[in-house]
C-alpha cells in the first residue's frame, strides 16, 4: 500500500525545504485531537490509525515525483535528493483504533523531527478525520437501530474512490455489519453483501419471472425488490408466490423497500408476508435513511428487520468532516533539551495545550466511565488518591475525584510506531469492531444520545493546567 | 491510471452474472441525470467526465481481484474467466465536462449490453456525482467572491486520498485558482500554492525571525501568516518590518489571517498596510471559510485580495453528495429492436424519462440560454420553428419557445466514447475552466444566484411526453 510523499500540502514542503536548508531540524512532539464532537453529539469513535500506520511504512518519493517538484523551480537540488530517499522514521503514541474519544484530548502524539513531522501532516490528518467521522456516524446509525444489522451501500454517493474505500472501513468499525464495496471486502476483509436492482427487474420481461431467476440463482440470499413498479400491488404479489416456492424448500427469502413511506409500507408488507404464513421473510429497507430516519422508524415499532445505508453514512451527510487539527506541543531546544510549548489564539478555547501528555481514563465498575484527566507524561495518577480534574477553559472550575469513586485509572496512549516501523501485530478489523463496541459500552447511554447527550469531561491536572497558564502569560508578555 | 473491476457495487456482479449464465445480454442504453439541484441553487457544473473515461478505458480485474471474487464461492468458474478478460466496450454520450446543467436531463447516455453497463454503474455514479457537486461548490464560491482568487486547502479535510484528489480537479474545474494538493498538482497540472503555517513561526525563537527568513527563501510568495501570537500585535508589526524590508528590493508580499473576525481584522491590517507604504500588500484570509460568508464579506467591502478555502469547498460542506442516478431507457427486445422503458415510482417526480434522448439549449443573443428541450434522439427542433415545451411533471403545463425568440438550439449531448475507447483528444484541465466560465456566461445571473435562483426550465417535446404517458398507462394496466 505504498502512497506517494505528494500527498502532503504544498506548503509542508516549501517549509520543509526551509529547515531542511537551514540545518534547523529540531526533535518535536505534534499532538492530533479535534475541537468538537461531530454531528452535535458527545463523543467519536477514532479510527484509521491502523490504516494511516500501514500507509506511513511506505510513504515514499518516486523519481516521477521528484521530477514534478522539480519542474516546479522552487526546490533545490539537495532538498530533492533528500526526499527522493525520504522514509517516516518518527514514533507515533496513539489511542487503540475504536476507542471512544472526546474533544480537546490528544489522540495521537507524533514524535519526530520538525522536517518529518511536517510532511505527514496533511495525510495524517485526513484519514484521521474522515475515518473518525464516519465510524462515529456508523456507531450513532447502529445504536438507533438497536442492533439491528446496518448493511452500508454508499459507493455510488462517497466522495471518490477512496472516499468510498475508507468509509466502508470506517463504518464497519463503527458498528455496520457489511457493504456493497466489492474492493473495500478484498482490501478490508468486510464481508460484502447486496440485492438486486431496478435494472435487474426491468431486464425481464415480468417481474415474477425476475424474481424467480434471482432466487434460483441465489436461493440463499433471495432479497427481492418489491418496488419497482407497484410495492403493494405486483411488487409484493410476486415476491409472496417466489417466496413460497422458496418455503417449500426449507429456504428463508426477504424483500427491499427502496421507495415510498417506509413506515406505512413495512408494516403492510408485514402483515401480507405473515398472512401468507412467511413469517420467516426478512423486511430490508433503503432510501436516503439518515440516523433520525432510524430513530424514528425503531421508535414507532415498525417492523423492519436490516438497513440499507449509503449517503448519509459514507459521507456524514450533514457534517461532511471532522475538525481535527495537528498542533506542535514540544520541541528540542538548542541544547536538546525538549521545551513545551503552544500556539496562542485570540479565542482561549483555540489555545493548545502544551507539552507532551498522557490521557487518563478514570472509570468504575458500575457507571464505566467517568472522567478523562490529561496530564503531562510524567505523571501518573496514583491509584488509590483523590485526583483534582480542572476545566480545560475556564479557569478555577475543578471537581475532585474521589479515591472511593473510581476502581480504575487507564492510560489510552500507548506507543504504536517505534522509528517509522509499526510495534506489534495490527489488529484485524473484526478485532477493532469488537474493540470500538467495547469502548462504547463502557459509557452511560446519556453520554451517546443523538440529541442534548450529556457531556463528558475531560480535564486537566493541576500541573498541565498551571503550564499552560505560565506559557500563555510569557506569550502574552513577548517573551515567548 | 488503472482502476480495479471491485470498484463497484457487490450486487452489480451478482446480477451480471446472473444475465451471464442465463445468456442474457441484450443491448441497453442507461441515462445519468441527478434529480435537484445541489446547495439550494439553480444548476449543476457537469464534471468528473474525462476522469471518468480515462479510468474506464483501464477498467479491469487482476488476478489477485479474480482470486478475491472466487474466494466468495459465489461466482461459477466461467463467469470469472469472463470477468479476467474484460475491457469496457460500450459507447458514452454526454455533455462536455464544464456545462451547466439542470436537474432531469440526461448528462451521459450509456450504450452498451447489459452487463457491461451494471459494472461500470457505481464507479460511474460516484465520479460524476462527486466531482459535479465540487465543481459547483467552487463555482458557487468563485461567483459570491466576484472574481477574487480562491486557494483550495482541502485535502486535510477530504473524504480520503481520492476525496482530495478529485476535489482539487473539480474545484479547478469550477473556478478556483490553485490547490496545495502536491499530488493534484502533479497529476492534473494544476498550479500548487500555499504559504506558512502556524508551525513554522513556532518552530523559531521569534516571529521576526520565522517571517524574515521564509522571506528570504521564497521572496517572490513570501505570504506571512500573522495570527501565531497575536494579530494586531506582534503579528502585523513584524510583517510590517519584513514588509518593508522586501518593498525595498522591489518585492511584494502579503498576510494571512487565520482565526478571528476576518471583516474587522482584515480593514484594520489593510489600515496598518497602507499606513507604512505598503498598498501592494496583499490579504489572504482562510478559517472555516463558506459561501456566506464569503458573500457577507465582498457585500461589505471588506478589504480582502484572496481565499483559502478548504472544508466547505471540498467536501460540499452541509451538503455532501449529489443525487446522480443511473437507469435504464431502452433495451433491445429478443428482436434486437431497441425499445423504450421506464421505471413507475410511486412519486410521478421519480418516473424515469423513456428512450434514447438529447438534450437541445435554446438560447439567444441577447439573453443568452432560454430554456432545454429533452427530445428523443431522432427528433431535430428545426431552427425557425415555434416549440412546444412540456412541463416535465405537470399535464398540460406547457409553453411555445416562438421562433423569433430564440437564434440557437444546440444539441449538449455527443458521443465522447466509441466501443470502449476515447474520441478525440481530452481537453486540458484549463480548457475544461474555462469551457465551464463560459458556459456560466452564458446565464442571467438571475439563475446563478446562491439563495433562491429562478429556475431554468427543463422540458420535454411532445413525442418524449406521449411515450412517457403510452408507457405509464401500460405499466398501470400490467402491459408492462
Amino acid at each position: 500500500m505504498s502512497v506517494s510523499g505528494l500527498n502532503t500540502d504544498f506548503y509542508e514542503l516549501t517549509m520543509m525545504q526551509g529547515f531542511f536548508l537551514a540545518k534547523h531540524n529540531p526533535g518535536v512532539v505534534f499532538d492530533m485531537f479535534y475541537r468538537t464532537n461531530p454531528f452535535n453529539g458527545g463523543y467519536a469513535v477514532f479510527t484509521g490509525l491502523n490504516d494511516l500506520l500501514d500507509k506511513l511504512e511506505d510513504f515514499t518519493f518516486s523519481d516521477d515525483d521528484i521530477a514534478y517538484l522539480a519542474s516546479l523551480k522552487k526546490f533545490k537540488p539537495e532538498f530533492l535528493e533528500f526526499l527522493a530517499s525520504y522514509h517516516f522514521s518518527g514514533s507515533i503514541h496513539a489511542m487503540d483504533e475504536g476507542t471512544m474519544v472526546f474533544p480537546g484530548e490528544p489522540l495521537v502524539r507524533v514524535h519526530t523531527s520538525l522536517i518529518d513531522a511536517l510532511l505527514i501532516e496533511t495525510f495524517l490528518l485526513n484519514t484521521l478525520n474522515f475515518q473518525t467521522l464516519i465510524a462515529t456516524k456508523a456507531a450513532r446509525m447502529s445504536l438507533a437501530a438497536s442492533g439491528g444489522p446496518i448493511m452500508e451501500f454508499g459507493y455510488r454517493r462517497a466522495q471518490g474512490i477512496d472516499g468510498a474505500l475508507s468509509a466502508s472501513r470506517a463504518s464497519f468499525i463503527g458498528g455496520t455489519s457489511s457493504t456493497s464495496n466489492t474492493l473495500a471486502g478484498m482490501k478490508y476483509g468486510i464481508p460484502v453483501a447486496g440485492t438486486m436492482a431496478h435494472s435487474w427487474v426491468m431486464s425481464f420481461s415480468d417481474e415474477l419471472e425476475a424474481f424467480r431467476e434471482f432466487a434460483r440463482l441465489y436461493p440463499d440470499n433471495a432479497i427481492l425488490l418489491i418496488d419497482t413498479y407497484d410495492t403493494l400491488g405486483s411488487g409484493i404479489e410476486n415476491a409472496l408466490i417466489v417466496g413460497k416456492e422458496l418455503k417449500k424448500k426449507n429456504l428463508s427469502f426477504g424483500v427491499r423497500i427502496d421507495s415510498g413511506d417506509l413506515n406505512y409500507l413495512s408494516r403492510a408488507i408485514r402483515k401480507r408476508l405473515d398472512e401468507a404464513g412467511l413469517e420467516d421473510a426478512r423486511i430490508i429497507v433503503s432510501n436516503d435513511i439518515t440516523e433520525d430516519i432510524i430513530q424514528t422508524l425503531v421508535h414507532d415499532k415498525v417492523p423492519i428487520d436490516s438497513w440499507g445505508i449509503g449517503t448519509h453514512l459514507v459521507t456524514g451527510g450533514t457534517q461532511s468532516s471532522l475538525n481535527g487539527v495537528y498542533k506542535l506541543c514540544s520541541k528540542q531546544d538548542t541544547f536538546g533539551q525538549y521545551i513545551p510549548t503552544l500556539k496562542v489564539s485570540n479565542s482561549y478555547e483555540k489555545t493548545t495545550l502544551p507539552g507532551i501528555k498522557q490521557v487518563w481514563r478514570f472509570s468504575n465498575e458500575t457507571e464505566g466511565a467517568l472522567a478523562d484527566l490529561v496530564t503531562l507524561e510524567d505523571e501518573t495518577p496514583e491509584n488509590g488518591c483523590d485526583h483534582t480534574f480542572f476545566h480545560p477553559f475556564t479557569e478555577m472550575d475543578f471537581f475532585v475525584m474521589k479515591a472511593k469513586n473510581y476502581t480504575s485509572a487507564v492510560p489510552l496512549l500507548s506507543c504504536k510506531m517505534k522509528d517509522g516501523k509499526k510495534v506489534g501485530v495490527s489488529p484485524s478489523l473484526t478485532e477493532v469492531q469488537d474493540f470500538a463496541r467495547k469502548s462504547l459500552d463502557g459509557f452511560h447511554a446519556s453520554y451517546k444520545r443523538l440529541i442534548n447527550p450529556h457531556i463528558y469531561k475531560v480535564s486537566l491536572s493541576r500541573k498541565l493546567k498551571d503550564l499552560k497558564t505560565e506559557l500563555i502569560m510569557r506569550v502574552k508578555k513577548g517573551d515567548a
